[in-house]
């Protein structure tokens, strides 16, 4: 059975995963919550970083405020200059954002971690994806790229919160090709306290996503920012 | 910061939750994996267990083996006799199931725990559910009942093993009704190692039934019987 000890290591079982230290690492959407929270967590780590924007300006303002050698760009640039791309754009922009960077984005690894969600006076609900899920979405539309989903459950909170030194929390990864899902799990694991963990294949990334509408809800009940992790790996 | 000893804690902060030593359970689709295992896990925990089956033979048979004061009857007697009923059955006849026992079920707390998954070659799946899930389809087929979710995540086979004192695992609780999730939340309780986390409402059940299929993929990928934890509570 699992032991609090477990739960807390750095690597699961058995797993052998690449080094990605020397990747550069773009972020789609770099700032915004999500985004920055990443950028830093992952430049802190020792990552190279390209924060991406609409505007370059605003991509350079928000890579200077974290410091850390981090770099800003438009978003074209963002992505031709990085090896593994993070897509953390707002879920209304997905599909233009991805639409217009399609050759940029051939060849690389994008790691999808955009939640369809909606909001009412009730919270927090899944949104239907004609696609089944962002991931899927990001997947129909860059054909040339290599499409995973992770980083769904951060809080950008925690992320951005600089007296934290480590985030205890798993980071589950889905993907189509083992390869790139390695690399995706490699680069959760450079932030202390995260283990990645391999959760399927794109079909099964919709309920992944959703999934954040319950994390709110245990926020909201708990006053928490809570995450996942997986036990009995 | 999430610290193991707090993912470990019996009850997350500041809750207090009803006593619920005295109710009677029943467990629809006992004589199944899950149901036999939750059936086992609760009865000892002190808990009064009723297991219903289509046949009364069946579920007597199935209780005998468990022991521990477990009684079978048939699903009409099981739901009449019990408080709280558990509904444990396979997702093809999850809805004919329920609409059988609309005015037995009639006042009780249901917690449905289906998971409608599909499977192929490249494992398992989440369907559609045109209610949006099966929790969903439980509420509209018996609306005179108090329905919640709950007990999705939890792996047969530890569920079953005797050898195992204690399993160390979050029991998801959602629904409408705060006295409701409530119960369910103290229930899960009951069982050593288990807590009982509120996570949000029936509209938002999709996502848990379906992560079942993730969790089926990390089970494949690293031979284990995986759970989940939410951290920060």
């Amino acid at each position: 059975m699992t032991q609090p000890e477990s739960v807390n290591a750095a690597a699961g079982p058995g797993r052998e995963l690449p080094d990605v230290s020397a990747l550069v690492v773009g972020v789609l959407g770099g700032t915004g919550d999500q985004g920055r929270g990443l950028a830093y967590r992952l430049a802190q780590a020792g990552q190279q970083v390209v924060i991406g924007s609409r505007t370059a300006e605003r991509a350079v303002a928000a890579a200077e405020e974290i410091g850390l050698g981090v770099r800003g760009a438009d978003n074209a640039a963002c992505a031709r200059e990085s090896d593994v791309v993070i897509v953390a754009v707002p879920w209304d922009g997905h599909a233009e954002t991805l639409t217009a960077l399609r050759a940029e984005l051939a060849g690389k690894i994008v790691v999808d971690c955009v939640n369809p969600l909606g909001f009412d006076k009730q919270g927090a609900y899944a949104l239907q994806v004609p696609e089944g899920s962002a991931a899927q979405q990001a997947a129909a539309l860059l054909p040339d790229s290599r499409v995973t989903a992770a980083f769904h459950h951060l809080s950008a909170v925690l992320l951005q919160d600089a007296s934290l030194e480590r985030i205890d929390t798993d980071v589950l990864v889905l993907g189509e090709e083992r390869a790139a899902t390695d690399v995706v799990q490699a680069l959760a694991e450079r932030i202390p306290g995260m283990r990645g963990v391999f959760a399927g294949r794109l079909r099964n990334a919709h309920q992944v996503e959703g999934l954040v509408a319950n994390l709110i809800s245990v926020n909201r009940r708990y006053k928490a920012h809570a995450g996942l992790r997986i036990t009995d790996i």
